[in-house]
């Protein structure tokens, strides 16, 4: 069978891709285990080389999502599956809400409606996030059956495609599923425009011996997932049987709740652990980004996946040495 | 100042017209009331003439909302509010998904877009439905705070709408609200491809004389509001103050629920009132009617429309007998 991940060379779509090579196989339309023979990664841009832990099963392809032709082009067998991860970032999102629009919406759609025109009842992962949550109707803890009050244009988008697998799912287009996101770390290379980038950048930075400059305060909480079980929930998502999830395919992955000020002390202990010399932290808000980050859900319940068996960290040092084992290799 | 109405000539749209002619004035886009010199009509087709109740002000248009160019050729001036109730029923929808997709979200999308064009921040009421409530995941009692499951096609377009309205709003692009609609009854005239067009059958058909044939069994329970109230809601809801409405700026209007058997009581007594001899009454269950029926909330909450001062009905038998008054003057 063939694999689809849109967003593909993104830090989750390579991971997602790296873990399926493993694997070998994944639960075809049918529901019974078919080997991988091609995964396709399709982004904006792509590397100029097959990224390491990938071999001659992945191929890759740079273009437009929001152009339909192009997305029906990437869908082009029955035994598939597609991971849906492209997407317009919530900062992104908050500077051209029409970009957003159409690359989250329009693009969205004609993911859904290429997996609709195949034959047989592909599986589609669609990649949500708890952004889909905010606002003053937010309760304090958010979870699987909390209405969605997205505070951002990246929140709106991503509730919108929820509602859409639902519906595509009900409707019989194809077997969709929503893995909604917690802020996922560590994740490697260079702060993106995503407002949660600090989350990466506490602990990524000062490991690589550069400054970390914070956006917001240092008792801000986040609700964190390792990006391994970020993985991990995908994969376990995709392979669960449909009738385990229901008529509401949305599925908050587990996540821990720590303050930035624990995230320091996180990387100092494992920092040291590991004779590194950290960077500096310095603190400087900025007002934009505190506002996003302000309107996030900070404690959210995962009854779904944790009865569908999707994994949790074990604690934040532990994403903290993944990381400089998986990242760092010369440290 | 200028009030559009898409749908404007279906039930609902006319009536809203109609309590607009008789009030004269409207909250404009600055908050204080203004003269109400044009009401925009914009339906998919339109009557021969004028319909009772309206005057000069009134013009009607035919055409279709999912053209952009037609939908920004209607909201051609700053001093204008938006009433948005075009949009393909639950019945129809499930029919045909793509007509329903591209009516009621691009559709929506062009009323949005138009509304975002003008200087000023228009507002914008939607019309939405407890059609977003359904499946495993909703709850005994539906109400503001609610997830949306929708199980239908038409529902779900309904809650995509419900989302951008909001995200329309915070982005400062235009004042949205949205009206939650209930089953609203009784509507004159035809039946129509609504799943809950029974809910308006049962009275309308017997005290026409005709019969009126049942797709659900008698025990079957809706949640229901009298046209005249449903029309006080749109205006009500358009009338407020944004900030007594919240960031989350959508509205379930108040009801009242009622057995089938109930509905049949109630027109028997309010017929031997009035000396009106009724037509049969008979129930032949239609499947895929009563699966539909079967997914919408029976009992709903209304907290945001009571704060409001938006008004329920007094009793069943009260909206029996305004339909009587309104729709059957030669009685």
């Amino acid at each position: 069978m063939k694999i689809v991940i849109t967003g593909g060379t993104g830090f989750l779509g390579l991971n997602l891709a790296r873990a399926i090579i493993k694997r070998g196989t994944m639960a075809g339309p049918s529901g019974r285990q078919e080997e991988v023979d091609g995964i396709l990664l399709f982004d904006q841009v792509i590397p100029d080389r097959l990224p390491d832990g990938l071999d001659s099963r992945v191929t890759m392809q740079a273009g437009d999502i929001s152009d339909r032709d192009t997305v029906f082009a990437l869908v082009d067998r029955d035994d598939i599956s597609v991971f849906h991860l492209a997407s317009v970032v919530s900062g992104g999102g908050e500077k051209d809400f029409d970009l957003a629009m159409r690359v989250n919406l329009d693009g969205g759609r004609h993911v859904f409606e290429a997996a609709r025109a195949r034959n047989g009842l592909p599986r589609v992962v669609f990649a949500s996030s708890v952004a889909v949550f905010g606002g003053s109707a937010m309760p304090k803890v958010v979870g699987d059956t909390t209405k969605q009050t997205p505070q951002t244009t990246y929140g709106l988008t991503k509730a919108i495609g929820e509602l859409m697998v639902n519906d595509y799912t009900r409707k019989g287009f194809f077997d969709g599923r929503t893995v909604r996101l917690p802020t996922i770390f560590i994740r490697p290379g260079k702060p993106n425009a995503a407002a949660s980038s600090f989350a990466s950048g506490v602990f990524r930075e000062p490991l690589n011996g550069e400054e970390c400059v914070l956006p917001v305060r240092t008792d801000v909480q986040m609700a964190l997932l390792g990006y391994r079980n970020a993985v991990a929930g995908f994969v376990g998502l995709h392979e669960a049987e449909g009738a385990a999830i229901g008529d509401d395919r949305a599925v908050v992955l587990p996540s821990g709740t720590y303050t930035v000020e624990e995230m320091i002390e996180g990387v100092k202990r494992v920092a040291a652990a590991n004779d590194i010399t950290l960077g500096p932290i310095t603190v400087r808000p900025d007002p934009a980004i505190e506002a996003i980050v302000a309107g996030w859900a900070t404690h959210s319940e995962a009854p779904r996946a944790e009865a569908l068996g999707l994994p949790n960290d074990e604690s934040l040092d532990r994403v903290i040495q993944d990381y400089i084992d998986d990242f760092m290799p010369t440290h």
